[in-house]
């Protein structure tokens, strides 16, 4: 299956500036981005990045240059396609070959899978009127789209596809579950989880 | 299968302090305790709530009074079990028939689902040594009891069953998500999601 992997490579991963520099971040967000196309790789996906500039690191795939908006830019490659077409954002370290599997196997004429705070994670497109809407609470926005084109829709229930690092609490979820190199690149910073509060966060140590 | 349903009474989910009084949060942690036994209604399941004190709402299932700490309650219908038993947190008010069968035909001595921050919001015990331990980061500290018993593990990857609710972000899946109760009973109380700031928050109409 035809997958599209975007990757914003300007000043990604705001959010978990308390934690990480610029630099870090930037690292950080390629770690998370290679272990997506190390899962993918042991699927039947085909996967190309669709990076909004030359990638600074070496990938096994295929790599589009496209500065478009990731809703303009994701659409160019979703719109019209006669061939099922698969979405899977960068940012999902916890992702497994097993949980994207359930993601391609998943019928549908469109399959989503939720990302926390309304987010989508991931998309199965088999209707060549789907288009993207990454904008706010989009999982909403595509389950609009899917009603409006009239086609099939399948939800998949992963914790792991579900789970795409924003904020520094998410980081908890990639040190305690991550099967990929995110962990351990995070635990080389020095970042570790603190047990020491009311409730688990994280902690660096420097 | 016999699964068991721990239910705090006292001053529950304190941490959703700054969306809902103690009377709401009372009244909220009822809703979801509802929410989940409807769920389990369609299941196998064979449910019993385990509580700190006396209910004071009305289920459709035994309920059992345990004032001590929950580690020790849930042990105790848990150790030494000779058939499968489950435990099932009732602050899951995400899941739905299908997600709670999955837990329950998953392979494995111990069946462990992950919640976020390193809980554990549900398990299946095939394993009369199984013990549990609720402290900290439970999901590493139940690993490590099943590999000292010598038991086999299966994990199950499910977004409903992760999502345990304990902080106000955690409503956000709830009233994007939830096909219970809970998330009518929240928007009653003029809990509705936030599209203002930067990322989709949690604001209340008073």
């Amino acid at each position: 299956m035809r997958v599209v992997v975007p990757f914003g490579t300007h000043d990604p991963k705001t959010r978990l500036s308390p934690i990480l520099d610029a630099d870090e971040r930037a690292a950080f967000s390629r770690v998370m981005l290679t272990d997506v196309l190390a899962a993918l790789a042991n699927t039947v996906a085909d996967p190309t990045v669709l990076a909004t500039a030359p990638l600074d690191i070496d990938v096994d795939v295929p790599v589009t240059v496209d500065d478009r908006p990731l809703t303009t830019a994701v659409n160019a490659a979703v719109a019209g396609a006669t061939t099922p077409v698969a979405v899977v954002m960068a940012d999902l370290p916890l992702v497994t070959p097993a949980a994207l599997s359930r993601l391609f196997e998943t019928g549908g004429d469109v399959v989503l899978v939720p990302g926390r705070a309304g987010g989508t994670n991931a998309i199965v497109s088999r209707h060549p009127d789907f288009r993207t809407d990454y904008h706010g609470t989009s999982f909403l926005d595509h389950l609009a789209v899917v009603r409006e084109i009239g086609a099939s829709v399948g939800v998949v229930d992963s914790y792991r596809l579900s789970t795409d690092v924003d904020e520094p609490a998410d980081l908890v979820e990639v040190l305690l579950h991550g099967e990929g190199e995110a962990g351990a690149w995070l635990r080389e910073q020095g970042v570790r989880i603190d047990r020491s509060g009311d409730r688990v966060g994280i902690a660096r140590d420097d």
